[in-house]
């Protein structure tokens, strides 16, 4: 199978690649390095660094003997990504090439500006690619539960059925999310089950939670192999931020109350949840929608499995509840569905304390590399 | 009242700075001619001819003794945006600065392009503009009822109360749209009620059906006033290009089976509504959504409508079914709440055959000057 990973050089697409040819799929990565490029500019850069897109590609090829094709440029540019898919022909392609930071989409109108036409002309471009190239490709993109916001009914996964005034209709789940960064997620889902039902398109959603861990079953083969892991108040994922902040003596910072309710998913888990999504596509005019969590926790509970574990390791971890920069419901209801990718096959790694406690081992390596200053600005909504 | 009229040179932005100014508000018009430059590109020039913004501002002064400010720019440029409302300082803003044609949005990749950056930017850029300079400027958006698109439940005003397992809670109404220029107003619609709920924003957003309609108070004023009139495939609306169509001998083009209903409304209607609107600003957070239309047709009963009166005019006006270049329903449920303008005290202009008319007389002046290969080239979806 002909699988083109588009962000493929990000914090899930890397891991992705190497989990994708590992298995023999023929995988094509592209990225442009915005990721990186907002990292050095914002001076938040990752805990290690890691070598470019196509070295590491060539170290994969030497250890693994698997060849990944990689390409460096703008999906946004679309003659540049047209002539990908008319040169690869996917039969599926994953679509992380995103900007994924809800701070950063909140950060002055520039970073606003960068992230709306990023994340919509970037999707905009794979829905025409594969009209003119490729129709069959089916897209799998990685969207988020910030989607939903917290509604006061429960969620479904992507659809709800509403009676109203004694008649009845299907419709997308009403969204409503708490950053730019995340309406953009209600944007481009809307866009593309637009363009599936005009064209036919096979589309899956994967409204994914966030993502924590450092390591996959690839990264682990070689240090250089390594994920991107950003520990940063833009870029980092909450658990992740909160093992660094641990482990560097800084408090965790709690925003508000703590009662923010979420689902998360275990990176080794993102990939097994892709992967899936790939080997059972929609079919031509289908837009399937699959919530990516494993298990919900409030920022309170997540602070004091982190805290506890921190405490056990030797390191002095506290938690200081800090006024909340954003604006988001601190005590609300939050009851998700999140059965489709176990019923499909997903077997979850859940955050257990054995797990808390390699993610500690790792980040304890770096501990002299862990920046203060990098772990917190508080961005304001 | 300082009002600032973004899209100024347009079909409905000029004759609502007309109407305004003449009521003595203090009115600025901004636009880049896009509509323009696209008419002249695609070969589909209006009926007549008007005067640049500038020029028309100057015969405005000499004739209504009135000063409407004008500025050419691009709203999507944040610099020349952002300078305007600071200089200006609005009380409120009518938005009509977005690419107005679901067939354009439809043509090929770069009219995607262009449809999808023009509407989303430069709502981002009046959110941000407002929040950086004139917090509490009132949003007035133009939107479409084809956000709606043709569910199987009553449409109400924007909003829907949900009960799902026994829980409630209220939401924006389902919104599914049949081009790429309706999704467009989905995801400004997303981006704004996001802002607003984060920045406190005031936003009123009219869903408007296919407006129709040659005159105002004011474009009669002077043969050099007129409004913008296309009868073309791409931005001409149903009922203006059937009136051209009847008289110029060109069959009236039904797509399908011609039972497409929508919401339709006069141009004299659409200023007093935004009027309205402007005169009942949203509190600071709050989102009012209006379906501003003031009655339903099928596409078949506009044919008829306008067949007759062609016919008694001594036109040979006949109705041709063609096959639909669209991907929409043919035959639906469509059952639109429109009582929220009414309850502001709107007294619409419904479409009697003395309103088409008044429309035939205007356009039988201009018979000569109609051009048949403007008319339709099937543009499909």
């Amino acid at each position: 199978m002909r699988v083109l990973i588009l962000g493929g050089d990000g914090y899930l697409g890397w891991p992705t690649a190497m989990a994708f040819s590992k298995k023999i799929y023929d995988v094509m990565v592209v990225d442009n390095y915005l990721r990186r490029d907002l990292s050095r500019k914002h001076d938040v850069e990752p805990l290690w660094s890691v070598p470019n897109l196509l070295e590491r590609v060539r170290i994969w090829q030497e250890l693994a003997g698997q060849t990944i094709h990689a390409r460096i440029g703008d999906c946004c540019e679309y003659p540049f990504l047209s002539a990908i898919f008319k040169e690869f022909q996917p039969e599926v392609v994953i679509h992380y090439a995103e900007q994924p930071s809800a701070p950063y989409s909140m950060l002055n109108h520039e970073s606003a500006r960068i992230t709306l036409n990023n994340n919509l002309q970037s999707t905009l471009n794979i829905a025409w690619a594969i009209h003119e190239h490729v129709p069959d490709c089916h897209i799998v993109k990685l969207g988020t539960m910030g989607v939903y916001g917290t509604p006061n009914i429960d969620i479904e996964e992507g659809w709800i059925d509403i009676e109203h005034k004694g008649r009845k209709d299907r419709f997308l789940f009403p969204r409503q999310a708490s950053s730019l960064y995340h309406t953009t997620k209600i944007q481009d889902t809307d866009m593309l089950w637009f363009y599936t039902r005009t064209w036919g398109l096979r589309v899956t959603d994967l409204q994914q939670g966030p993502v924590y861990g450092l390591e996959t079953n690839e990264t682990v083969l070689d240090e250089r192999l390594g994920t991107i892991f950003n520990y940063d108040e833009l870029f980092g994922t909450v658990i992740n931020r909160f093992v660094v902040q641990a482990i560097a003596g800084h408090p965790l910072t709690v925003y508000g109350k703590g009662g923010q309710t979420r689902g998360y998913i275990n990176i080794k888990d993102t990939i097994a949840c892709v992967e899936l999504a790939m080997l059972n596509p929609s079919a031509a005019g289908e837009l399937n929608i699959y919530n990516q969590v494993t298990e919900t926790f409030s920022v309170n509970q997540l602070a004091e499995r982190v805290v506890k574990v921190g405490n056990e390791r030797g390191h002095a971890a506290q938690i200081k509840s800090i006024e909340n920069p954003r604006v988001e419901k601190e005590e609300h209801y939050y009851n998700p569905t999140y059965s489709g990718l176990k019923d499909l096959g997903l077997e979850p790694h859940y955050l257990t304390d054995e797990v808390l406690n390699r993610m500690f081992e790792v980040v304890e390596k770096y501990q002299h590399d862990i920046q203060q200053h990098k772990i917190f600005r508080g961005i304001k909504w």
